[in-house]
């Protein structure tokens, strides 16, 4: 068995075995087979495809390359939950609590972001003095006695995962569905859990555009973890327009403060409803309604936002800024942008929105980047409103007003403004699960 | 522009520009751009394919890479001639002086072989004492003198063809054909010649198997060629058995003496005074069938010898191995193979010749192997021939007696005998020109 091989056989379109797989993944791990080797396989995989089993073979390959948790030792149920990502996504952060507010332990793997969208990591870092560099029994004894934590992937998890992303990410081959399914799944079967819930977000504000592959990363990812002993249920949710209203690491935290504490924008919560009820349901605890009824109290009594807090001093956050958000750092400038015309916002680009916050700092452009955690993009209308010229429909936030100019032609062209309403397509598109 | 967008671009099958194959192709050499993106691209090449417009730009940068030659400065007319590589394929051996002996000047790039395939340089280094490093004031003084030059591709020339040459080998993309046109057509480019004449090799023997591909390649190096200002002859040529009847490198360079001394086997001498009469006509030696006429005489009247002699001498090689071949170092061992039934012969696979050859140490299998120069396999019947049972159809050079029996099964494999004689396909498949 050769790596050039294995290369030829995915370039002619074979599938490969789960030895061969194993072969090049720790070749590449330990040296032996060189970047090149594994480039030139990512990008016959991203023309030729992997079937079922071998995105399965894949995924255990990368998660076995590293440490693997054991959620197993902890009392009780636990779950996992994953966005794909997308701009303004901030779902974990309220998610997360909610459902251990319900008696169910979650552990959120959190990343940094890429390119144009943040990750839940750089988020939660904007929060003065919060960790998310956990170790195993760190962890594990977080989410043992505050119910939750948000631990970023260490690097002694799936390391071979990791390798392949960085080379996917310089290899125009992130587009590639069987190699994202696996991917995720990698880090999904190294953290131990059993039960896990997906938001596999689609749209012009996510790294997936159209429906249709959206839906089969949702498959094959559903699919993956049957064959991995994972009760996994996917909803494919739309990313068009931005979730909420904020982009930026501060600013959406804010907001997820806001939606656990019961006024937080209508779309946001009623994700992040659906998405805990989910979780619920897969732990058995009642009916998916009953445990949409659990996720809504847990909400309006207090103690998600409770939970919250608790895991944020956990993890040596100032909780401090979450019961008053005033007190998080301000960015020095902000700019009002006026609506040129009146009419109904039809859509509000969410890949332009990210675009701007980028530029004005808030998420990596290079992956070198230092993020400036108070910038980014408060939408202040959504798609649906109607507004008339100069009414404020969007405020920007830096440090340099130089920013501004290139991030306001963004934003102004992101919004759509037509004499006809249009009806909104629905947020969540479409559910897959190996549930029963 | 980033190695990124190019590799995306290319991905989505769209054509590259001049200036992005440049920035792709500097980046490379000058280490700023990763070979994992390289992969990533020849990868994407072999799938999404480059058109004519693109395999130029990319043959003449890869040229402008490096130092080039300029044979301009020359004397008189001066042609260039290239095989694509075959098992027992040594007609630049016999070619080149043919051609100085009609008075046109001849470098021969001469290269390593790859796997089961022995290159010139190979086979000239078999002759004892001889070089074929020259640096480019020598390599033009050796033509300039004795008409004729068999020189090595220096590493200072087209430096990036070579990288992505062995890019490519390692990725399973050897086979595509606008990048190997490119390629090969680089290395002409660099070389200064305007008159070239290439002999593109098809069958189980060569690296292209098809005729289809064959075809496609030749082709493509003739229109390169043409958008680079080159005059150029491709011939098409069979290789599913091997060309004459030894494969190994001595016994190759005497069966090229016997040619020259008008003894040589008739399939080879008749290829040898076709691509001659070529590189006749296209420096203006009159017609073709002047030229062959001339090329003949070159044979029957010794000079074409006589100028072989010369060039090996000039190259430090030790002449008299060809005027009395039989002070060849001989390998230590033989073994002689036997038909195993009676009938004609109707094919003997050039490929597991090759397989055989390497096998008893006359080819390289890896790219340190060591060559034996005088193992090897000499054909002792071909097809077309009557044999009966326990005629002898082979012999087998070694230096090992254990590495006769894997070489025989693959000989004994390589020849099919059937009761009905089957006519034999023509040696010259195809030609394709450019000029007028």
């Amino acid at each position: 068995m050769t790596a050039y091989d294995i290369i030829k056989s995915k370039k002619d379109g074979k599938a490969l075995t789960e030895d061969e797989i194993r072969f090049f993944v720790n070749g590449l791990l330990s040296g032996e087979i060189p970047d090149s080797q594994a480039a030139a396989l990512l990008m016959a995989i991203s023309f030729k495809g992997m079937n079922g089993d071998e995105t399965s073979s894949l995924a255990r390959t990368m998660a076995e390359s590293g440490k693997t948790l054991d959620l197993s030792v902890l009392p009780g149920e636990a779950c996992c939950m994953h966005s794909t990502g997308a701009v303004g996504n901030k779902t974990a952060l309220v998610v997360a609590p909610v459902v251990a507010a319900c008696g169910v332990r979650t552990v959120i793997m959190s990343d940094r972001g890429s390119l144009n969208i943040g990750g839940t990591a750089d988020k939660l870092l904007s929060i003065p003095g919060m960790r998310v560099d956990f170790r195993t029994r760190e962890l594990l004894s977080t989410v043992s006695r505050y119910g939750l934590c948000f631990a970023e992937m260490s690097g002694e998890a799936a390391p071979a995962e990791k390798k392949l992303s960085s080379l996917r990410d310089n290899t125009a081959t992130m587009d590639s569905i069987p190699l994202t399914a696996a991917s995720v799944m990698s880090e999904k079967i190294a953290s131990g859990t059993k039960k896990l819930v997906l938001d596999v977000n689609v749209g012009s504000g996510a790294h997936i555009t159209n429906v249709k592959d959206a839906k089969r990363l949702a498959r094959e990812m559903v699919s993956i973890g049957a064959a991995n002993g994972i009760s996994v249920t996917a909803l494919v949710t739309d990313n068009n327009s931005p979730l909420g209203y904020a982009v930026g690491n501060s600013l959406e935290v804010i907001e997820a403060v806001n939606t656990l504490n019961g006024v937080g924008p209508e779309d946001l919560t009623e994700l992040c409803l659906t998405l805990s009820a989910h979780m619920l349901h897969l732990c058995g605890k009642g009916t998916f309604d009953e445990c949409l009824e659990a996720a809504k109290n847990a909400i309006f009594s207090g103690l998600a936002f409770e939970r919250f807090v608790w895991a944020v001093n956990a993890q040596g956050g100032d909780s401090g800024v979450l019961t008053d958000t005033s007190l998080f750092r301000k960015a020095r400038y902000y700019r009002t942008l006026t609506a040129k015309s009146s009419g109904y916002i039809t859509s509000v680009d969410a890949g332009l929105c990210g675009r701007a916050a980028a530029m004005l700092g808030a998420a990596r452009r290079r992956s070198d980047d230092i993020i400036d955690m108070a910038a980014g993009v408060m939408l202040e209308q959504k798609p649906g409103a109607f507004v008339k010229s100069g009414d404020i429909i969007a405020t920007l936030y830096a440090e340099d007003e130089r920013l501004f100019d290139d991030a306001e032609r963004e934003i102004l062209a992101a919004f759509e403004i037509s004499g006809e309403p249009k009806e909104t397509a629905g947020l969540i598109i479409d559910k897959v699960t190996n549930k029963d």
